[in-house]
């Protein structure tokens, strides 16, 4: 009788085509049941609460697997360091590995989502920060892109912020809140924005079309209202650019 | 007759053998200058306020050079960005040139000096921070190590603390704060703790001991007080360890 695990894991984006695995490139999901198999010898599918798009960042991100006994019992912590013994040196860690209910459902089960967006604006160019943030360049206005977001609060139909492959069966989500703060961040003035999306689930892209919206509104190219004749449109070609993958990171799955 | 430009400076230190030239090997003072060269075509020596280590990061370096006037006069962004557009793909980054009186000296001048420490507590590796923060997998004692970290402000022989090559002329600092900060970080539990530093100057290695030190008191090794035992032996093999380069950050130097 297998124990079904959740695994709460943590990675950096930037070195894997996305979480989904595939032939002949490198993904999260390839690279952790590897590291199962290794430590293990089981060939297992991860099954995950929210796919991540290539450049995307994890820190709290939900996997479950199904793994038959092991050869001798092992405590949660150990599970989860045996599995990060095998994927060292990638920048993939597994933060957390619960035994749960079989019946447990990493995607179903999943009652909330938190993502964050991180911008860093300013002008001279990222050392830091890159491959971290998106850097924008032009001074953006906080007040006018929560003016923005507000419109987008509660349930609509996406269909404006939702990329063509998105497979949901419906344009239609309910977006909790959104939450956008600054601080300063360096010498220079510049300042990291982080926008706080909360909500059960999203479309594909949804946040990074959101925060390209939100920037234009941010820049002065849109006016706040421009965000609600968007929306209503239902139409993608009427919403602003993708902001880009590196950006963007899933904090938290609530159960 | 030349210009003396101020340059505020942010890096990434993981790519460089310190700030220091050297020959064959990659410094940040080599690449700015170079970059310094494709720009303008004048062989130029930076003068810094600290010199940093292999790994050290900045968010806010200071280094002053004397530059011949351009062929066409430029505005002080415009410097930053012709440097910048050099330094590309390097993780290094002029915030802001500035044009000062002849006789600024970054080093000399400088009033005071904000270092940060950077550490991630907690067991599961870091795919994220990895190179920007020390990982410590023990829990650490806040409170105990801000009652070690209490005995060590103000005008001290910080002979303990002080690497063997320090050129230093004098082992006696006045060190003004200590500020050790934590917030959660993960999923997991793991909190980033931030020690900021500040003070007029400080020996070589000085603040990386300092950490190491109080991570003894943090996982209970040390009690707070022998961190006044050891300060008064002025002696450095009653120190603690030297903690990692990776997570130090040069934040600020005032004028």
């Amino acid at each position: 009788m297998p124990t079904r695990w959740k695994l709460t894991i943590e990675y950096h984006g930037a070195d894997y085509c996305g979480w989904q695995r595939q032939d002949d490139v490198p993904t999260v999901q390839n690279a952790i049941e590897q590291a199962i198999l290794g430590f293990s010898g089981q060939a297992v599918t991860l099954h995950v609460a929210g796919r991540t798009d290539a450049g995307v960042h994890a820190r709290g991100q939900v996997a479950h697997v199904d793994l038959e006994d092991f050869s001798k019992p092992m405590q949660p912590f150990e599970v989860a360091k045996a599995i990060n013994a095998h994927l060292r040196p990638q920048l993939i860690s597994i933060l957390l590995a619960d035994p749960v209910a079989g019946d447990f459902e990493a995607r179903y089960h999943a009652k909330g989502k938190h993502y964050r967006y991180k911008v860093i604006n300013r002008y001279p160019f990222l050392a830091l920060d890159r491959g971290l943030a998106w850097q924008v360049k032009k001074p953006l206005d906080l007040g006018a892109m929560r003016e923005g977001a507000a419109v987008l609060i509660g349930h609509h139909d996406f269909s404006t912020f939702r990329d063509a492959e998105c497979q949901a069966a419906s344009p239609e989500k309910t977006l909790d809140s959104i939450e956008i703060s600054a601080k300063e961040c360096d010498e220079s003035g510049g300042r990291e924005i982080l926008f706080d999306f909360r909500g059960r689930s999203f479309l594909h892209h949804m946040v990074r079309n959101i925060v390209g919206t939100l920037s234009l509104v941010g820049e002065g190219k849109w006016q706040p209202a421009d965000v609600k004749t968007a929306l209503e449109a239902r139409d993608r070609t009427k919403g602003g650019p993708t902001a880009p993958a590196c950006g963007l990171y899933l904090m938290r799955v609530e159960y």
